[in-house]
């Protein structure tokens, strides 16, 4: 997608200079800044500190940097070291866990020598996954918004809702919840975005609303409060979010608040869809809020809030009594009887264990196909 | 209630200086300012700008504008054009209009020379009402608190989810949704309150606990995405808010995000009252989602946070991009069918036309025996 008009992706490998570039987007929207990571601490720390964020980057900043833990040392004892520190950077993204995995599974049986080629070049087909599934998903969303678009007596924008960033700069290029908005604008189909502002990091207000300006797309940023008075009043036409992780009878969890969007949507018959790559999928488990343990962050970022005064520098401020303590929940769980569809890279599946079987058989089979394709 | 440790009100009138005083509440909690208010100009200034803020201390503040109104100029045609732009000043609160058109009923046979004294005292009697009725819904809203504490199996702390602020700041003492709350306190029942910040002014982050604090009371503040995963764990037993407008069946117009909180505590069992004195009753209307408009202010107030910086001084800073727009409605209506109870002055009413009726004949009632005594 676009930054100042340039086509760029939100990380990649610069051969030349043998290090990952990616955006700090811990500085967005008020500079646009790249940063280099070669080092695994590099990597971890990019990820610790939000620098980059959304479990599809995630998931490709971790095989980056397992790949760059190779190079510093193939050993069998560091890799499992460095795999561990890695995957533990975020605990609730199955992504990160799923690209580490991955990595590790392909250089099992290498001599140390050839380790870090073949991690760096499972990394970088990893990231070009991504980006397919990504413009898959915008695809079969783009249908969706089309029928909606059709069935109006009088044409008009779609109003969409999107809670937090499930954008470009959350994967790798087009994004998962805004990918069947780039899609439509694609496709001549005029589309107005509701942009929840996503407390306590303001990734709609910042990131989200970033990203739709830097492509030209109309939208208005609201407060996380303000969404089921927009539906009550029919000023919402769909809602589409994204995932950091799925279960198999379609729980979603994702960034906090979701679940709030979804409970309004359904009181008031607004199609909720959550648009996500199949990498999200924890086949393992069922119930999402009994099984999904939900990471808690620092207090201090309710708390507190970063932006720019009127001067342009950036600065931070308390909002709270310095007495009151806060919480800092990061995820929730909408369960997926709220949930009208997940928009796959496979294409779109109700939020339930039928449909999902099925999802999942089409994976194991493609997986098989492709695996004795290689053989 | 508790400013530093000294008993005091939201607002009073100083009769040896002649004029208002009350608190300036754009500026807590990082300072306690006061402020006096004597030009009607003031009073009006202080209702659009939110030094002052919640319905019954909004009401109070317009009857005592009218008063002075009266004292310059008691004129009908000056009373008609002050008392028109006083009920306008904010256009949500019921209590406005209410409390303007009770001082002018007071005044309207009177000749010029007595309507300064009598509507001083109708704004003093107002005042005084309001916090025996704010008492009066926090000894209702105890027995709520206390059944659910004397049905624990084991002791500990009841968890209540607050939204907005609807403590003593926003009325003149005890406050309607906080009353309980204070009441539990005195009776010795230990209490933890979630505090939702609130977006976009975060009345909860500042105001809701900054009143906590220096009461003593245990709380969390939480952004407003947060309750609905704290219901799905069974970290909340009770939620109460306020309200600004009631109608005649029960549903609420609250700040913007109740209807959401509403929705959470539906949809995990949990019981969810709002506390609101009888004033915000407006008997004309039914079905407040079509009827009430809900007031749209200004969109800086999302785009930019106030708060302190790290050396204490009072800064703003702007979160979003300086090409996004925003909105920012202030208020959303809460259908009756999600309301578990309304805890007014004159005990606790479900939320449907029947029991209501019963209420508004109670009152009815109360005022024809009111009258009759005076006569």
């Amino acid at each position: 997608m676009k930054i100042n008009g340039n086509q760029q992706t939100s990380i990649w490998y610069d051969k030349s200079k043998n290090h990952v570039i990616t955006l700090d987007q811990t500085k967005l929207p008020h500079a646009i800044e790249s940063i280099q990571l070669k080092e695994p601490s590099d990597f971890i720390h990019a990820i610790k500190s939000m620098q980059v964020r959304g479990a599809p980057l995630i998931g490709v900043t971790g095989a980056f940097a397992l790949a760059f833990a190779c190079k510093e040392d193939p050993s069998d004892k560091n890799i499992e070291q460095a795999a561990s520190a890695i995957a533990n950077a975020r605990p609730t993204a199955v992504n990160l866990q799923w690209a580490v995995n991955k990595v590790l599974s392909e250089i099992d049986n290498l001599p140390d020598s050839d380790r870090f080629e073949m991690a760096l070049s499972v990394a970088e087909s990893i990231r070009l996954d991504d980006i397919a599934n990504c413009s898959s998903i915008g695809e079969f969303g783009l249908t969706i918004i089309e029928n909606i678009y059709n069935s109006l007596p009088e044409k008009r924008a779609i109003n969409i809702l999107t809670h937090c960033n499930a954008g470009w700069l959350a994967t790798i290029d087009w994004g998962t919840a805004l990918a069947p908005v780039y899609k439509a604008q694609a496709a001549g189909i005029p589309v107005h975005i509701w942009v929840d502002e996503t407390r306590p990091r303001n990734q709609g207000a910042s990131l989200t609303a970033f990203e739709l300006n830097q492509q030209g797309i109309n939208h208005t940023i609201i407060p996380d409060n303000t969404g089921g008075h927009l539906m009550q009043h029919g000023m919402v036409d769909l809602c589409i979010v994204g995932s950091d992780r799925t279960t198999s009878r379609g729980d979603v969890c994702n960034k906090i608040g979701t679940y709030l969007k979804a409970l309004a949507a359904n009181d008031n018959n607004i199609p909720f869809y959550v648009a996500l790559p199949c990498s999200t999928f924890d086949w393992d488990i069922s119930d999402g809020t009994k099984e999904i343990p939900i990471e808690q962050r620092d207090p201090e970022e309710v708390r507190s809030i970063t932006g720019v005064d009127s001067s342009g520098e950036v600065r931070t401020v308390r909002v709270t009594p310095n007495e009151s303590s806060a919480a800092n929940f990061g995820f929730d769980v909408t369960p997926a009887r709220y949930i009208t569809g997940l928009i796959t890279e496979k294409g779109i599946f109700e939020a339930n264990k039928r449909s999902l079987l099925a999802l999942q058989e089409m994976i194991n089979n493609d997986e098989a196909r492709s695996s004795e394709a290689n053989n």
